[in-house]
């Protein structure tokens, strides 16, 4: 059995991580997704275990402590992150697991996990970028210019990630991320049982 | 620019590594090969430079002893081997090579150019690889067993190639070595340019 892949996807904000990201499950729905853990209330209809694990802050900061999560962070008061060993089974288990996460917590996933699929969604140009921040309608042009400058000491960090996509148009983006998990399919260390199985000479095959 | 890729495949004696690669070039002409030196005599209509480099002996053993060859062999009294400056410089601007060579030839081309891309292509079982070499029709029991057991050794080999891809239908496995090398063109590493024009903001754009 072949081993599953972390897939991790970051970029800066205003790039179209979610977009391309939710073509990708709906095209691959073999990628599972991972939950996260959280500390907020659940919302109405959300359920333990399928939208988040629901946890405590005094369980959450023990996760914390103990290194049991891959990454976390806390947003406006409340705890987020994502329970490593939950991911670990499920990849052993052969599973792909798709982590659409900022730039900060990945680097915490990348040295839990070195073994991961790192890719990092750039957009087209700075300009498309502001324009894409522009058209949301929600940014002031300070939270603008601020976002632009995050955008650009985020690309440096794309250094830390082995592929870099460019979201011209999300189709072209989420084929070019689905070609990259194929090929990464073949990757030696996640088929060593083939390996193993190619040494034997299996008298009745 | 995108740097260009030098792709290496290796895989063991029979597993199919020259029809496979006829194939790739047939569907991507796109892709360069590397023109080999060789000590031995051109044959009727050979062209220097085009089907090979022809040198004469002290001229090759100049060049390993000064480095300049990726990786050589001697087979039957005659040098062969791949000039390192006229691949890098081809690399550089922009070319995929590809390089089909056995796994000891690798281990050289792999110090050397660590970034290449190193694929092994595997026969789907020792079997199958055995009923491949028969069907030759060429090889005696002894020498059967022989490249068998080599076989087996290479596939330990396999460990130092970042991918292998199984070459059971060769439709597919070139369809899958296609797909590695299309993933790989969006290595972090290859697109610094991109990158670099991205922490520009152009005013006019």
């Amino acid at each position: 059995m072949r081993k599953g892949l972390l897939i991790l996807i970051s970029g800066p904000s205003g790039t179209g991580k979610g977009t391309v990201c939710d073509l990708l499950r709906k095209n691959h729905p073999e990628i599972s997704y991972s939950i996260s853990a959280t500390t907020r209330q659940p919302r109405p209809g959300e359920q333990d275990g399928v939208n988040y694990y629901f946890y405590d802050k005094e369980k959450f900061r023990q996760m914390i402590d103990a290194g049991e999560l891959l990454e976390w962070a806390e947003v406006y008061g409340n705890y987020y992150g994502t329970p490593k060993q939950k991911v670990l089974d499920r990849l052993n288990a052969g599973e792909d697991i798709l982590l659409e996460i900022d730039t900060q917590g990945a680097l915490n996933v990348m040295k839990a996990v070195p073994e991961g699929l790192f890719i990092f969604l750039l957009p087209p140009s700075l300009e498309e970028l502001a324009n894409r921040l522009k058209g949301r309608g929600t940014e002031t042009e300070e939270s603008l210019q601020r976002r632009l400058g995050a955008a650009v000491d985020e690309i440096k960090i794309a250094h830390n990630y082995r592929y870099v996509v460019v979201n011209d148009k999300v189709e072209a983006a989420e084929k070019a991320i689905a070609g990259i998990i194929e090929a990464e399919h073949h990757r030696t260390d996640l088929n060593e049982e083939l390996l193993a199985g190619l040494q034997q000479w299996k008298e009745n095959a």
